[in-house]
């Protein structure tokens, strides 16, 4: 158990909102951004102390809320009746790939609920209202603790898409230490390491799509599948979609999934990602996930179409794999010719997660950056 | 107090060389890598409980041997006899900028010394048989534990660097997330924050020289002194040298110091980094940091003559400041041409620093980069 907002060590005080949410924000910036938003949650008890944490991993896993109630019924020695349950978001009153929260809530005995954020999804009304219905005392903390802690800005991006009816979108970058995606003479397998790899095929595996040029169709002829270390293809498989208006080859080898079956994807004969993502709005298309429109797409490139999903403002956040390579010639990952000063650059900002968005995967670095 | 050897909390155990001296190489990778060696040391109980713990931070500044001890006088309530100290490299028995560390050992009244590294330097005899005169029983590990604990591998780079008769040589790179170190037309002021150009600084004042070329100087007319935050020239200026057969403009801002002075500063009519170091070799110049040769070296560009030194295998490490912005197009940072195809790449790999060589400067990331 950790006292909130002493340094000095755990002491008994009173819980303080901007502590247990900023606590909650950490959390919360542990799970994967994507078609769902970042939620976390604390149990403390009456004084502050930190009884139990959860957060939000990413689409069809455990709510943030049930998490840290899992962990508190485990682990706490006190009554559920004297702890408090925080949240980022106002906890779901909706049966989604889960169960709704509320019911998890109630469960568990805990009788003060605190949240940050009202419930966006508009989804058979907000959780508050079910749990107070039921006796519980719920409360929404107000605007300063909301802002301080981060839980206000924490799905900034993720609202801004869901308002604009788009999905999340991830951009992909594997590099050199110079810059270079590829050598002079187009080669590029592999530029980063087996770490590196691992990582963007879990990222495959919890996108609905991924979007490539026809530029990259025709000189790298990807597979666009998401695998594991071992090569074989994961269970969930994202749509390819194919941008630009070159012809795909009848040989692509993103026509063919597992074991070589024909496999859907996408042809969007359009160099503006805003086309793209009517097309895929009006897709009907089985969606790895459900739904019946992607919540989260993956651009992997090439440089055109990076440049182009980056320059209209669609990236919500991105991957930069970095080896410790020089290759001191061969195309850079991101054309925007009409860049030509340095005031007009583009500007993304670290990650707001605990290590800064900054990790190492093997020799290489995973640099994540987030939109402004 | 931890114990050495024991991921369960500090119990006693005898001490073991692997293990102190893996502390004491950790130790010594928080050093500034330059003129003088990294070296770690560690003082601990015959139990190999960790008592205190040391490391050069560079050239000027206290021996390893000299932080550990000092910090075992003020901290460590058992007596010098029943204490063992452990370091990376034999303690020197030579007045530099600093004192003899023999000396410094004599004074503490530790009576067992333990070391990984015989003194590479030659100055006036190692330092253990001048200990071992005075009674003191100094041992050399075994090979194995030198190896295993990283103390071996500690100085490859600067050894090699010694060996040819040349200084120790460190590249900088200031690049966007996309690898471009200036834009389309050629603004490159600031692509990097103020933590990235301060670190930048503190680097230039540890050199003895700073090598550009003259495409640098024509095009950014830089000044080439190390500043502190504020805009003031620090006390050590280095000496810049000019790489390249075009004419250096006699308004060149290198050409001034501090106040407008004329400084010293050496222009190089090739393009051959080994042509360079035979110049310095010979050049009478009053070094900043003393001596007859330069002892450290600063490669900062332009895109040919860093990669001139990459190529020629003569960088020892590598500082890339990497800025959240994306130019899009605009020159990147190395120009090796005949680098055509990926197996062709230079390797280097990340600094063996405890952080690997990986941290945050305000929103830029720095990559300390080490040569294989």
């Amino acid at each position: 158990m950790t006292a909130l907002g002493s340094a000095a060590g755990p002491v008994a005080m009173s819980a303080s909102p901007e502590a247990a949410l900023s606590l909650a924000v950490a959390e919360a910036l542990r799970g994967h951004r994507g078609a769902n938003p970042l939620v976390g949650a604390v149990v403390t008890g009456a004084d502050g102390a930190v009884l139990a944490t959860g957060f939000h991993r990413g689409r069809g896993t455990a709510h943030a809320e049930v998490a840290a109630l899992e962990q508190f019924a485990a682990t706490s020695g006190i009554p559920p009746a004297e702890a408090i349950l925080w949240v980022t978001l106002e906890p779901c009153d909706h049966t989604g790939s889960t169960g709704p929260c509320t019911e998890a809530i109630l469960e568990s005995g805990i009788r003060r609920v605190r949240y940050a954020v009202a419930d966006p999804t508009g989804h058979d009304g907000g959780g508050a209202a079910r749990l107070r219905r039921s006796g519980l005392e719920v409360e929404q903390v107000g605007p300063a603790a909301a802002e301080t802690s981060g839980a206000e800005g924490l799905n900034r991006r993720w609202l801004q898409a869901r308002d604009a009816g788009r999905p999340f979108v991830t951009a992909h970058l594997a590099q050199s230490l110079d810059g270079r995606v590829a050598a002079a003479d187009g080669t590029s397998q592999w530029i980063t390491g087996t770490e590196s790899r691992r990582h963007a095929h879990a990222v495959r595996s919890r996108v609905d799509a991924i979007v490539v040029g026809t530029g990259t169709v025709a000189a790298d002829d990807p597979r666009l599948t998401a695998r594991d270390a071992a090569g074989h293809e994961l269970a969930v498989q994202p749509v390819p979609v194919v941008q630009g208006r070159r012809e795909v080859s009848v040989d692509a080898a993103l026509r063919r999934g597992p074991e070589g079956a024909p496999r859907g994807w996408i042809h969007v004969r359009e160099h503006d990602p805003r086309a793209v993502l009517d097309r895929l709005r009006q897709a009907r298309t089985a969606w790895p996930h459900g739904g019946d429109r992607p919540g989260h797409l993956l651009i992997e490139g090439g440089p055109t179409v990076l440049a182009a999903w980056l320059g209209a403002g669609l990236v919500d956040e991105m991957f930069v794999y970095q080896a410790p390579l020089v290759l001191g010639g061969g195309p850079t990952g991101l054309d925007l010719p009409h860049l030509t000063t340095l005031t007009q650059a583009l500007r993304l900002q670290p990650d707001p997660a605990e290590n800064g968005g900054l990790s190492r995967l093997g020799e290489d670095v995973l640099l994540h950056y987030a939109a402004h």
